[in-house]
């Protein structure tokens, strides 16, 4: 046998097992600063050319508003969004970075970088314009977005809008695995397809957020706006801790087993000089980015047909036991049947 | 950003995080049997043909010494195995399983499940043989084989010969990745290669055992046996916990970066009635499995020319912190170069 990768010694996700260790705000901070000072993840970041390509044709296109202006990027990594805003044009960027790997950041002329969380850091000048990529999966794991709002008093405000847009899914691949007790019989002359009712308790029964790739062919609803956020607005720091989202309705074409929903975002960057905005999109119809899709399963699969009705409510909040783990509440009724909820968190 | 799947928000690998925590044996016993209460795992390994293919011939294929005796599985799962030896005519198969889906087990006539560590369980006689799936990644991650050669105790022996054989390696995937820094330049026009010393630390300085497929193509010398363990020979289960390895000598084909060793297993199925031995085989010019490859990275590459000679020791034991988790102690001597020694635990 070998150990599960998927299943962690240390998660104690049921059973007997260990609890989670209990931690404080500070350590779970601690954890997560520690994630970034790897280089792992960098690469995998730089390397998703959407996400990059779309950072970088935004900073450029706007040099006309960042050209001789001082600017913050917040979360800067190993600097490289920094330094395209000094290759636009801007003054002074100053790259701040929590993690360790502010010491591998490239420190240019015009771009220094300050190490510590953008909440502490003092920066020499009021700054003209923030930039930060602070997305995380399913939008707002690891609660970025509160620093990069925080960062609004060393300035006006970051501008740019995200929209998160969910639809309800059929998942193939996950059909084959919930099927594939039934299957052994034929491939091994057994019959032990009695795990099956074990197999959708253990694969969709769960609570855990999927972050996974999702093919276009699986989504059975137009992808629909359920939150939207503008960053210029004020006042949405609070509003982050109480939780974002809102209610939806749709509509399903064509016929197929629902294992549930999917969502991702949008993010539609301050336009430049009368160019059309640029936007960076997480949908399974567009070129796959790190962010892959978000997956929410419900207990068990639900027929539906064309025009069956799939409505409720999502809501997305930091978890209790660590405010760096997202969490998501989804209300749905889906035709006639009951309306359910199910509380949701990242898996780790 | 994303938080990177990689790195656990509480393995605490580096920096000021914090530590890993400690638990007793019997609470990593715990969590090791919870690992094997969810269905993913025992989906993974029956949906191995490569490994249940070589499990059902050969148990099938021993038909004559099954017929009518009494078997003991160790570490049941789903119970696939107990019912091949039923199929094989055994009287009666006694399905032993430490972890809940023992639940799961299809209980038949002649199979009853047993729960519990095998240590501990009462069988009702003495077995006529035992079967047992106990390799685990590395061969010995999860010390399974220790309540396997335990069961001894429950009957004569259990059969079966297993070689352990490793091989130089280069990596591609790996050469890619800690060339991606000085591309940057080329992708995004600027240059960020200041991390490449870093990304080698990242990537290959430290001590995880990393568990992935690697291409025949990687291998630069004929895999070579540094163990063998022959599961009929008495007084091996202290051996376990002082270390199982060997010497190696071996000389490369060819010209490449050496980025250090894969290793791999071999086991020979007791015989059946005048048929060939049957082989199952984790290396990489042999189907793939789900054990995948084992890499032990070097600090940093060496270049190797065609007959360098690749000397030294590999030895694999029980790790202090959590004895489930195989470490690996390497010494080796690369060429002209220094005798190196690094010591290895598996990854999380």
């Amino acid at each position: 046998m070998s150990q599960p990768k998927k299943r962690k010694l240390e998660s104690g996700s049921a059973g007997v097992a260990p609890e989670r260790p209990r931690r404080t705000k500070r350590e779970w901070d601690q954890l997560y600063y520690q994630c970034y000072s790897d280089v792992s993840v960098h690469e995998e970041m730089i390397a998703d050319r959407v996400r990059t390509d779309a950072y970088r044709l935004s900073i450029l296109r706007n040099w006309a508003a960042l050209r001789g202006k001082s600017v913050l990027d917040v979360g800067a990594g190993t600097g490289l969004l920094s330094i395209f805003c000094a290759q636009a044009g801007a003054r002074r960027v100053y790259a701040v970075e929590g993690s360790a790997i502010w010491q591998q950041a490239r420190e240019l002329d015009r771009v220094p970088v300050l190490p510590g969380p953008v909440e502490t850091v003092e920066l020499p000048e009021q700054v003209d314009a923030i930039v930060s990529e602070w997305m995380g999966y399913g939008l707002l794991h690891e609660s970025m977005l509160s620093s990069v709002l925080h960062a609004r008093t060393k300035r006006s405000s970051p501008a740019g809008l995200c929209r998160a847009l969910h639809s309800p899914i059929s998942d193939q691949m996950l059909e084959w695995r919930l099927g594939f007790w039934s299957q052994v019989k034929q491939h091994y002359g057994v019959d032990i397809s009695c795990p099956e009712g074990f197999a959708t308790r253990c694969l969709v029964g769960h609570s855990e957020i999927v972050v996974q790739g999702l093919s276009g062919e699986d989504v059975l609803a137009r992808p629909l706006r359920f939150a939207q956020l503008d960053l210029s607005r004020a006042g949405r720091e609070q509003e982050l801790e109480a939780g974002v989202g809102g209610r939806f309705r749709s509509s399903c074409c064509g016929s197929a087993p629902m294992l549930g929903f999917a969502f991702g975002f949008q993010v539609t960057f301050p336009g430049g000089e009368s160019e059309k905005p640029l936007v960076l999109s997480t949908s399974p119809f567009h070129p796959a980015t790190h962010w892959k899709q978000v997956l929410l399963y419900l207990n068990e699969p639900v027929q539906v047909e064309q025009d069956t009705d799939v409505s409720g409510e999502i809501t997305l909040l930091p978890s209790r036991d660590n405010p760096r783990r997202v969490r998501v509440l989804l209300r749905c009724k889906v035709g006639d049947q009951e309306e359910k909820t199910k509380d949701f968190a990242m898996e780790d």
